[in-house]
């Protein structure tokens, strides 16, 4: 494309790093950036630039934070007995939003993939065991997508932490609330055949 | 969305202003920044914030530039007789990539349309027509996309221009090549049945 302006043409090349974003979407911001007044320009980077340069990684979770402590691990209200073991923030935003969990989390940063070259050192897995040693934990609920490299991950760190006195366990499997049966695949559907529960329970 | 943080939050907010950019793509956005070098949140907003508030309007076509006449206009290999007036830069950028026309051109900054409230007196009509004066113009194409407003802009422009020597033009209208008959519109293809040409030319 021809941009007649080197101005235009970086600023199409910074849009289309964005995940999603192509060299068209790219053009429509800028074009839209240039028909807004200046200060709408400041205000779409100055929050952007803040948020990346002073976030804070919660010293005990590894959630996003303001502080030194996010408020999750700070609220107590919140059940410290039960912790949630998740691959990234976004999941946490996820549970959170079901408003069916008042426990706390921890975020592993990612899960154990051979192929990706990630082992169980590039995870926050050491944090955990030093969370469980140190704090009264009662539960450990495993809620990491049931992939071949989640199910490897929650093996592994159901060995390590099988020494402890606490109970591990995974989020329920089974058929999606509201989903149609036909639909389901086949693996879903036989295990929740297997595993079915009493009515009413 | 609970996001944790108000640095997150400020963000996504940031991110979903731009048009097509909800609150999901935005968090996304966000996320994805985070996941990256702090250097790389400076490489999108930089030239961003560098090409809003050091772009440059061409004072003779009203197109971007990054200096006082643009790169089209200060091209003197081009064809200074004939000037294409164009509704937007999206335009130019469009007519440039099929590389068929080498002469110059004109922005109107939109079209007359009395239901937005757009008047003659709104869009770069005077400047055009000093130009026509001043310059030894002999075509004016008005390459004005075929809506009713188009039209109506067309039609006031053709009359402004009546009383100077210079050939008013249209884009030729017609099928699209490579489209298929059957789903051309009616008015498109009876048009195009009435103003046949002969074969080959």
């Amino acid at each position: 494309m021809n941009f007649s302006s080197k101005l235009i043409e970086d600023s199409v090349n910074a849009f289309a790093t964005l995940p999603g974003i192509g060299k068209k979407t790219a053009l429509r911001l800028t074009l839209h950036l240039l028909n807004m007044p200046t200060e709408s320009t400041e205000s779409l980077c100055e929050p952007v630039l803040k948020m990346r340069n002073s976030i804070q990684f919660c010293a005990t979770c590894h959630n996003i934070s303001d502080e030194a402590v996010c408020s999750i691990c700070s609220d107590r209200a919140r059940d410290r007995s039960v912790i949630c073991v998740v691959e990234s923030i976004r999941d946490i935003m996820a549970i959170e939003n079901t408003n069916q969990y008042r426990g706390l989390f921890h975020i592993l940063g990612g899960v154990i993939s051979p192929i990706e070259g990630v082992g169980p050192a590039e995870l926050n897995i050491n944090s955990l065991i030093k969370r469980v040693k140190k704090e009264e934990v009662k539960e450990i609920i495993m809620a990491i997508s049931p992939t071949i490299d989640g199910e490897t991950t929650i093996f592994y760190l159901s060995k390590q932490l099988a020494e402890f006195p606490v109970n591990v366990t995974t989020l329920a499997r089974g058929i999606s609330f509201g989903g149609e049966l036909e639909y389901a695949d086949e693996l879903t559907l036989g295990r929740s055949i297997a595993s079915r529960r009493p009515y009413g329970q």
